[in-house]
């Protein structure tokens, strides 16, 4: 998730557009820049690395203009490097644009722009809107910013700038979000209010598919028609800190609200005509022949989702998977070949103990294909194939919004390996294809429902053990669930196979003791409900985490938080969303640090 | 371990020993007999069942007799049946034999008497050994007897009464236990106090080749040259319930002092001429060239014995080895075909989800070895192969000598696998099978510094959580210590691999928490350092277990319990036992029913 800044008046724009950018810099970024309106051109000062690397520059080169746009990117499409950075301009040098989000289809417009003797160089997606704009451009740069909207897929926040207007700048949203903020005669927009809260609190927040159009004394917004809007003001009372969080209490808690978006993002772009793509890794049929067992490879959070992937991978494509634990996998001298293929999954790409798994992996010949979230990261670099989750920086410590991208990731996988091998039907394919795409809604609703999980919190958040039970899927889940429950509240709690509780942990379930179970997997039911009644005999309070349609578990527990009705298969990526809402509303009734939990680094770079 | 009992006087000996045997029936049997010795010829009366089917008999039968000895069995060597069921008499009909422990090289005088013109009619080693003293009985029959045990390899508490002596019988012990009652006009002899203790509470503790010779009147003890030895007197002021548990508090801890004697049973009768024969499962190099991964699968204690047999396996023999809990392996359609073995661990034989687990992989085409403590049990019954614990009955519910047995049989199998696979020399061969013969030295060493333990149970048995964390094998042991302490004090405890603590479950550590750490890889030993200091920087107290020469182990933890200096492949049969020792130290302290915790059942028949 980069950031965005645009200003319009009668001050020098490039000092008010860095000062914007520092005030998001908490959310991360890899490379920056900014474009200004001046002397009839458009002047581009952009690069690598940190901010005051780009301050340095702007003030070498003191650009003069009072329009101007910036932006801090976080890379999704290509690397961070000069390049890939933002703003891009068009061939023709008229059009200057920074973006948040993702075109799905920046492909396709590409190479259509080619066939019209356009030229890129760099990997960005961005590239190729300045210059679908600059296509439409006819002299109106409001006609040719609808036209363009109108021909793209995915999220966009966008500012543009164009040579020939000396006095006024377009903006757009779908997605992704950006706000108008009204001076007095100058206007801003900002991807996140803290970039400009100290000029102006009142805001227009732009709708979806909304077009602002900006000079010093006005603000018009339109639709994607070119209708005029009447737009409210919004006055912002947040203070800084809460405005980082866009108005939300946490960071953790914001980013669980991201999940239907990012979620979104990580899964539709790699669906083309109702196909899988998964980018640029080339894994064809004969290859997967090949490859005798998978390994996944990750720590903490990411090898919970590695976990499901193991099912996931085995149920659809029918190749034995094994998950490890990085810093035991290195040691432990694994069996491993060219005949393997080895999956690597980290949130920031940094995790020390998994990149050392990696090299070990490699040094024994293995392919490895990696997932992670930071573009250009040390595991992204080193592996053989990498495939994205775009789930924008995250800033809490304890993961949320970036597991459920990882999960979304091994989906494309699983279901892209079993078509490949011929494990499982067109029709299936296409099916469960249509689950994914509906996950976010269902994750909406899920939020909606928060305040009975927040109720559940206040009234059991002085528990000392907790335990989470679940068969198959549900098994993975729960261990995510209790570690999230265990990293932010400091209770102890502990993950089972529902079945395995029995042999043993079932001696520590008395009077009162919570027990979490999801139970979303429906040819597991009767075993599950035979597990709750084992604990529920010794005492144990139950809260389900089952679908709507689920009547056998409202029998059974003595709460239910119900999810919608998705399939089996995909409601590991739904289900965890109440388990992430339960840790988080368990440790803000505790007065716990929710965003920086003791002990905890975001990033694990020691062993 | 099977019950013996022993009566010379002038009562008539069968209710009396049918009254002793019923004393020891807490132990678990599967058959039962006696030998009376009436109107100069030996009557046999035995029955496979409940010993009240064998008082039925006797009932019917009346013998008269006042010299018998009598015995319940615990299947070892052949399955449960009458033909296998104790006393064995030999071809003549002269000596009739009751036995407990294990002849190691029955085999080879088995085949010796065969050519003598023998003939055997069960499965059993105590049949070879009646024959046995038989050839060399020329009318005496203690002499006869000593030569025999002269002859024998392996353990024994024996009876023995001859047709040819109308006022005596022989008794006779090595590595099993056996006591002599003193009466008035009347001797017993005893496997364990409670069979005899209405009848007397004098007793002659007999020592490892003592042999005793028993009238009416009086016991003469000898050594195994036939010297008369001088006995003093032991005076039992237990009552019943401690008689049963030998003197110890509890059931648990009497287990874990057997520990070094059943290791003993179960690893050295399979090694002949200083190489390991598995009893009669028959996989040959062209076999295990097939198979192309081992799934191991067991619930709770077995699983993680599974655990470290997965190191085990895969260090040794290189071949890819997964463990699976029982009831998610048989859930998930797991890929299994004829190219796999799938071993299978329990010590009932009875675990319902194993059972089921077993029956999946056998459905699927696998060929299945299982790993039992009971034989003829239903595990054993269904399974291609089977490598029995010899354990003996484990009495309390938290398993503690079964797993140290199931361990030594996956030592057994992995170095048997590696030597036919020709991934390791012979040199490597011999040593570690010279460490596996010392461990029960080992762990006599540590039972003796038993109070170091109690020590430090009694100053830290109030804590709310415990962690457990290990690398590599240590966390296998980690697992397993863990849940001892779970399942018996009722603290809730985890245990972690010593690089992912910090990936999420840190958070949980502060002042005082205590964090146990088996240390006994030297190859890890860096690294586990780390993990330590990482723990001890957040406020935690550090247990380790570590061998003598660790000087390491001494700076990082606050608390270091030292293990003999073992190789660190055989370690974790060896660092087990003070783990075992914490759990039941720190319940007693707690006050918990350490041998039927709340929640449990020895053996699990549900999913």
């Amino acid at each position: 998730m980069c950031g965005i800044v645009g200003y319009i008046g009668s001050k020098i724009a490039a000092p008010i557009l860095i000062n914007g950018l520092k005030k998001l810099e908490y959310r991360g970024y890899d490379s920056a820049g900014v474009a200004i309106f001046e002397d009839n051109d458009i002047k581009v000062v952009k690069s690598k690395g940190r901010l005051s690397i780009l301050e340095e520059k702007v003030n070498e080169e003191k650009p003069q203009g009072t329009i101007g746009i910036g932006h801090t990117r976080w890379a999704t499409h290509g690397e961070p490097n000069y390049l890939n950075s933002h703003p891009h301009v068009s061939n023709s040098g008229k059009i200057a644009v920074v973006h948040n989000g993702i075109f799905e289809n920046y492909m396709e417009l590409k190479e259509f722009l080619q066939t019209k003797g356009y030229q890129f160089f760099s990997e960005t997606d961005t590239e190729v809107f300045a210059n679908l704009i600059d296509y439409h451009y006819k002299g109106d740069i409001v006609e040719a910013v609808i036209k363009s909207i109108n021909e793209v897929e995915g999220s966009y926040a966008l500012g543009v700038i164009c040579r020939d207007c000396d006095s006024k700048f377009v903006a757009a949203r779908k997605d992704s979000p950006l706000v108008v903020g009204l001076g007095e005669g100058e206007n801003y927009i900002a991807s996140d209010i803290p970039a400009i809260l100290e000029y102006t609190r009142n805001v227009y927040i732009l709708e979806d598919k909304e077009v602002a159009v900006l000079t010093s004394d006005s603000v018009k917004v339109y639709d994607n028609h070119g209708t005029e809007r009447k737009k409210e003001v919004f006055k912002v009372n947040w203070d800084v800190s809460s405005a980082e969080k866009a108005g939300y209490e946490h960071f953790m808690i914001k980013e669980i609200f991201e999940e239907p978006k990012v979620i979104k993002d990580t899964i539709n772009p790699r669906i083309k005509d109702g196909k899988i793509s998964l980018d640029s890794i080339n894994l064809t049929s004969e290859d997967l022949e090949k490859i005798e067992k998978i390994y996944i490879v990750a720590c903490g959070t990411a090898y919970h989702a590695g976990v499901a992937g193991k099912y996931l991978i085995e149920k659809l494509a029918r190749i034995p998977v094994e998950v490890d634990v990085a810093s035991e996998f290195r040691y432990r001298d694994p069996i491993i070949s060219d005949k393997n293929l080895v999956i690597i999954i980290s949130q920031s790409g940094e995790t020390l103990d998994t990149l050392f798994a990696l090299r070990e992996a490699k040094k024994k010949g293995a392919r490895v294909l990696s997932i992670v979230n930071v573009v250009g990261s040390s595991i992204a670099r080193e592996s053989n194939d990498v495939l994205y989750t775009w789930a924008g920086p995250e800033i809490a410590v304890a993961s949320t919004k970036a597991y459920n991208t990882q999960l979304s990731a091994l989906y494309l996988i699983a279901l892209d390996f079993a078509m490949k091998k011929g494990r499982i039907d067109e029709e299936f394919y296409k099916r469960i294809i249509e689950e994914l795409r509906n996950i976010p809604k269902a994750i909406e609703s899920i939020l909606e429902n928060k305040e009975i999980i927040q109720k559940f919190a206040s009234e059991h958040y002085n528990a000392k053990s907790i335990f989470f039970i679940g068969r198959g899927f549900d098994y993975a889940l729960s261990m995510e669930g209790s570690l999230k429950l265990k990293e932010i509240s400091y209770i102890h709690s502990e993950a089972y196979a529902g079945g395995e509780l029995k042999h043993g942990t079932i001696a520590l379930i008395e009077e009162g003791t919570l027990v979490i179970c999801p139970m979303t997997q429906d040819d597991l039911m009767e075993k599950m409900i035979s597990n709750i009644r084992e604990v529920k005999a010794r005492g144990a309070t139950v809260l389900a985490i089952a679908k709507e349609s689920n009547k056998q578990a409202e029998k059974a527990a003595d709460v239910v938080f119900t999810i919608p009705d998705v399939d089996s298969l995909v409601a590991p990526i739904v289900a965890v969303t109440p388990l992430q809402l339960f840790a988080y509303y368990m440790a803000v009734q505790k007065g716990c640090d929710v965003d920086k939990p003791r002990n905890l680094a975001k990033s694990v770079t020691v062993e």
